[in-house]
């Protein structure tokens, strides 16, 4: 997944030579919150509000879906509580320091944040897996871990020992496997080649011979272009198109590393306590349905993307890494993974109670949304002509 | 999936002998619910609430995983609004009528119901698909389409023509085919078999030489240990065990019929419309909020009773139907939905637009999800020990 440029946030990842998907930005901010006509309309503060706060986000200006996913989030809050509470969203273009968001919000700076937590792998590497495991829990299977096996407390254990909440705040859905100058045939193909992936999947790669980097996101098109990287991975269709990769890379893997990228909002303990009850509720409803709405975005645009992108880069090639080249990353993730274990025992209470719902999350989905893509395929001819 | 039963819904789908689901579903008061402390506490209504409404349910008291949301949901609207606004919840058991539901809220007997949109039918055939439709989107793909492919407002649009407006109201995930105390080899096995199975999907059936029955919820196990059934489907493995249908019927089919259904809220415009700005962000997203969770829940429980289902009735056997029958069963859904279409342009402005989002969002769901789920069974041994 993308990494947020921490000096320089003022560039948007989009520019006029490839922004095609600049339209369906724009009425990202239209779309989704509408319901029936009341719905639209904006809830007029009823004089000063109560409680001001302000919540850093780990994004530049216009960044797609997520800018969008914390947008949402401060309007229903004050609409919901008739502008009673007010919380203004700085980017990290404003606010110029993306991977501070933690510091913020610990300190007291911001009340809240709008991040991932494995940006936080140095400061805390127990967090790490809240955000995503390679070949672990995809979108839906992580939200019923959050949510009804423990998970959100193991977050909020975490986050107690630097002061602050987390609450999840929106899922990128399977993230694609990157984009490569040269087609990967081989593990060999692996050895020496410089891709820009950060995280533990980053730690994966270089395990399997490879030389991974970190590239502020401004940067990624030029060095593709310009040879400094052979291979990069950023998000999905939806926002990898808009940086424009398929004019210089072929070949599109699919997903291993990033199967349910979940992003988390930060709290501020002691604010957050210092709320009245209904306040307090208006908060975690609202994450709640942000994180929602930003699957639901993802998917969307995701899908037109994908229709687009046969359409107009017809040239582009889909491929999925070789067996070998899969088997080496599954065992080198889990060698990781075990290190970790063996090395924290608040990285062993993650990781652990991950593992074990995967195992049983993971024959579910194989036998129903599994099974039912493949009885799609193969009778889907008839439905989707 | 599951029709409520008209005539007598005081029976909850549970009894002593096969209730094994039975803590888990008294659990599910307790989790989802509860993030950091300060969120389990009830808010407190500040005096008399300024607003009384009642919602009514097509589920019987204690129904699994649907009662959860309603409740929840209301529980929210009243901690959020501080006590300003209360919702009863008044389940089938009690005013006795589940199919009744949809005449209620438009005639403002309840404010609000809570039930699934396929029972409508007979009232209004164009609102069948905004429930389920036979090889069409999974839960992922169906509110992409609701919330960012305009499926919500043709949702209301087609609502309002009975007064009233629409909301999601959460996602059983996909269902199972159902259970069958004979083996499907060929399409011929279907002819002559009384299979309890409602909807489209019944009409389907039909037309493939099935004999479809619809059976009230309370009786179906009774009717297959007395072979007045041969078959029959109901949800998935959470609700399915704790029905008991695996102590009758072996063979346990997986799904192509319900892929991802989706319940909705009904409300009654009127009502709606002269509730203040506030109130109504509340109820909206309240609604979407628990519209998330319900599907949270039912990946959680299906996930665990699946791993319960191995253990405790290994001779279950879990089967796919054949080709044969798949393609007679696509090629029928496919005709049945043609005629709706031409019958109806309701019907047409709905199926129409579910069609064109179901091509796009299956093309990317098949390279994002269905490929990983490839990649980790392929390689999901490590991880998963």
């Amino acid at each position: 997944m993308k990494t947020p440029n921490k000096t320089n946030t003022a560039q948007p990842p989009h520019n006029s030579r490839r922004n095609f998907a600049r339209g369906a930005l724009a009425a990202a901010a239209l779309t989704g919150v509408g319901m029936f006509a009341p719905r639209r309309a904006q809830a007029q503060p009823k004089g000063a509000p109560e409680v001001k706060w302000r919540m850093a986000t780990s994004w530049p200006t216009n960044f797609p879906i997520f800018e969008h996913g914390a947008l949402r989030f401060a309007e229903n809050v004050a609409a919901m509580s008739g502008g009673r509470m007010q919380i203004e969203v700085d980017s990290a273009s404003k606010h110029k320091a993306a991977f501070d968001v933690f510091d913020y919000v610990r300190e007291g700076q911001f009340e809240m944040g709008h991040s991932c937590s494995y940006y936080w792998k140095g400061k805390d590497a127990s967090l790490t897996t809240l955000s995503a495991m390679p070949f672990g829990m995809n979108a839906q299977e992580f939200n019923a871990w959050f949510w009804y096996d423990g998970g959100i407390e193991l977050m909020n254990a975490a986050y107690a020992r630097h002061g602050m909440y987390s609450y999840n705040a929106g899922n990128t859905g399977v993230q694609m496997g990157g984009w490569f100058r040269k087609e990967i045939r081989t593990l060999a193909d692996f050895h020496g080649l410089k891709m820009r992936i950060p995280g533990l999947a980053g730690e994966v790669l270089a395990r399997i011979g490879a030389n991974p980097v970190v590239i502020p996101g401004g940067e990624l098109y030029t060095s593709l272009e310009r040879g400094v990287i052979d291979a990069l991975e950023w998000v999905g269709p939806h926002m990898d198109i808009s940086m424009g990769f398929q004019q210089i890379a072929k070949y599109y893997y699919t997903g291993w590393h990033e199967p349910g990228t979940e992003l988390q909002y930060l709290i501020n303990r002691e604010k957050y306590d210092a709320l009245p009850e209904d306040l307090r509720r208006i908060l975690q409803v609202a994450m709640r349905e942000s994180s929602f709405d930003m699957l639901c975005e993802s998917e969307y645009r995701n899908a037109e993307t994908w229709a687009q992108l046969h359409r107009d880069y017809p040239d582009v090639q889909i491929r999925s890494f070789p067996r070998e080249v899969l088997d080496a990353l599954d065992r080198e993730t889990n060698a990781v993974l075990d290190e970790m274990v063996a090395a924290s025992p608040d990285s062993a209470a993650i990781i652990d109670s991950q593992r074990a719902f995967l195992k049983k999350a993971a024959a579910w989905t194989a036998v129903s949304r599994g099974d039912f893509y493949r009885v799609r395929e193969l009778t889907g001819a008839d439905l989707m002509a």
